[in-house]
């Protein structure tokens, strides 16, 4: 570590879901994956994509897509950025929009890669724990006077939602910048975006990832005023977002019927998830995206994690305080439910 | 500017070249991007790549392509760090490999995209011009304690080279760490990697952007001691590089033919663009990549850049000292050269 910094050096490592190399074996429901394809219209344009174009440069803002997200969501092209995942969102974030010396402050448990970001970017952050509920404490985010905060809605990994209008409330008392995370919001279908007219001091962000199917292409948007946007622009590389990644997201916009079907196709699947669960006496957090976080009364939850293991099923285990009595689960196809039930209903003890 | 930070206020805006909307009007040669289309075998490839699989995470470390590369350089996956473009690489070093505090230095005129990259994040530095035979002045970088020296070989925007013998002697004496940004490496054929295995401070960076006519696709590559390798993929965002990208880098590394006739093609071609320039009256630099640096005594080359911009061919003008007495023209297509040619002859004063 001879050359790494001191922030590099302290930081800690963030380690995504499993992925083994012999992945084909496994049932994997462990990194909240869309189990159906991107759709024919999106891989068919995805395809033309693969021109000698390539050559070029791509549009360094993804000017096309930004377009089509605010025409289809009735704001400004100008309210919209495209980056190379959200991933690039959040670190953009604490590279650009607080102090070296400000403070963030995030819900505990929620997505560790925001406390990692932080720390690799040496922005110092509180966690506030969730209530009892699994619910937002808003009252202890204003405790202190944070300069960040970001919240996952649903949250990752307990599946809950907050009702906008308590993020509205929020914002209105809230002097730093409020970021919620939508990764999930199209299996909620409430959506805080509407409040970037209103306050200057929000921040949208969405991914294709889950309910597009795209987690292999890496495309995320931030939304909020024009000024936050243009700062997003200013601090990205210059050309964030390849040319292939931007005719996905673009194609993906327009498939309006594509995308409803795959939505429904995977709420369909997690109420079929959530009864089985239920019927084998686990208790679900009632949950708002495409994953259950679950724990069963008579056996632990790293002891059901590793048996489902075994049977090359992978779910989520977290270590850590509230998370660890948990396993998360991402809703599957309808053969994978029904193999994973299966399994489970083998390793859970009379 | 409310919710910035004193940092992102305060950077330049990094302006890449030109891309009017209206492109397929112009005859571009402001970019440095390959004149010729990437192989069939790449666009095959990139083509089989779209598929259902996008559903899925891509591998976080884009391991298959840092497997082949090092197999084709005889050194380890672990000397290899895969990036969204080099331009991700250049962020990851001053965020990672050099206390905030510290001092950069850069030669003058280079790539303005690491001076822009050191104030995003903070990172103070200096400009050592380079001598009148635009060589880099070594000794000029040994005079301070610099933590990060970055130097492009060849350099852009003169294409002038530098014998790695001068590279392997300056690395011996400095004491920080030297990054070698190598994208035009491959018009040059003088490579500064094999000094990976006798020096830990050292780093070199690769593109696909140009040598492999992928601009679009966003790869970039670091080489250097596993210990820093470790530092980036700690340090990036944990899916740095898509799926489709991945499967067209690999492509591409794999396809020797396809990759030396379009070297060939283009060094071809570079010897024509050099030489009808001479005719012409212009004074070239001697370049070693994929552009020629040059002015003409009779006119000034703002000029030069305005006429050919109104006669839809985009060439790159950078304003500031010594840069501002040149433009830099891309190698294009024969037929691209020719009709530059025709119209630059109607431009100079007799």
């Amino acid at each position: 570590m001879k050359y790494w910094n001191k922030r590099l050096q302290k930081m800690t490592e963030y380690i995504p879901g499993e992925q083994p190399d012999n992945l084909n074996e496994f049932i994997k429901l462990n990194t909240n994956e869309n189990p159906f394809p991107p759709s024919p219209a999106v891989l068919d344009a995805l395809q033309k994509a693969c021109n000698g174009d390539l050559r070029r440069y791509p549009n360094p803002n993804a000017q096309m897509v930004r377009e089509l997200f605010a025409k289809k969501n009735s704001i400004a092209a100008d309210n919209v950025f495209v980056a190379n995942g959200s991933d690039e969102i959040f670190t953009l974030l604490f590279r650009g929009f607080i102090e070296p010396d400000g403070i963030a402050a995030f819900p505990y448990p929620s997505y560790a890669l925001y406390y990692t970001m932080a720390e690799a970017n040496g922005i110092a952050y509180d966690k506030i724990t969730l209530d009892d509920n699994f619910d937002i404490p808003f009252d202890e985010f204003l405790k202190k006077k944070y300069n960040l905060v970001i919240i996952a809605n649903p949250n990752n990994p307990t599946g809950k939602g907050v009702p906008i209008d308590q993020i509205k409330k929020f914002c209105s008392k809230f002097i730093g910048l409020l970021v919620v995370d939508e990764a999930y919001v199209d299996f909620y279908n409430e959506t805080a975006l509407p409040l970037i007219k209103e306050f200057d001091n929000i921040v949208i962000t969405r991914s294709f990832s889950k309910s597009y199917s795209l987690a292999g292409l890496r495309v995320g948007l931030a939304i909020a005023q024009k000024d936050i946007i243009h700062g997003f622009i200013k601090l990205k590389d210059s050309y964030n977002v390849d040319r292939i990644a931007q005719a996905g997201a673009y194609a993906a916009l327009l498939d309006d019927k594509g995308f409803k079907y795959s939505i429904s196709m995977v709420r369909n699947n997690k109420e079929y998830l959530e009864e089985s669960l239920e019927e084998l006496g686990f208790q679900n957090v009632p949950s708002k995206a495409n994953f259950v976080f679950t724990k069963h009364p008579n056996i632990d939850s790293k002891t059901i994690y590793e048996k489902l293991k075994e049977n090359k099923i992978l779910v989520r285990y977290f270590a850590g305080p509230i998370q660890s009595e948990y396993i998360r689960i991402t809703v599957g196809t309808m053969m994978e439910i029904k193999k994973l039930i299966k399994v489970l209903s083998e390793i859970i003890p009379d």
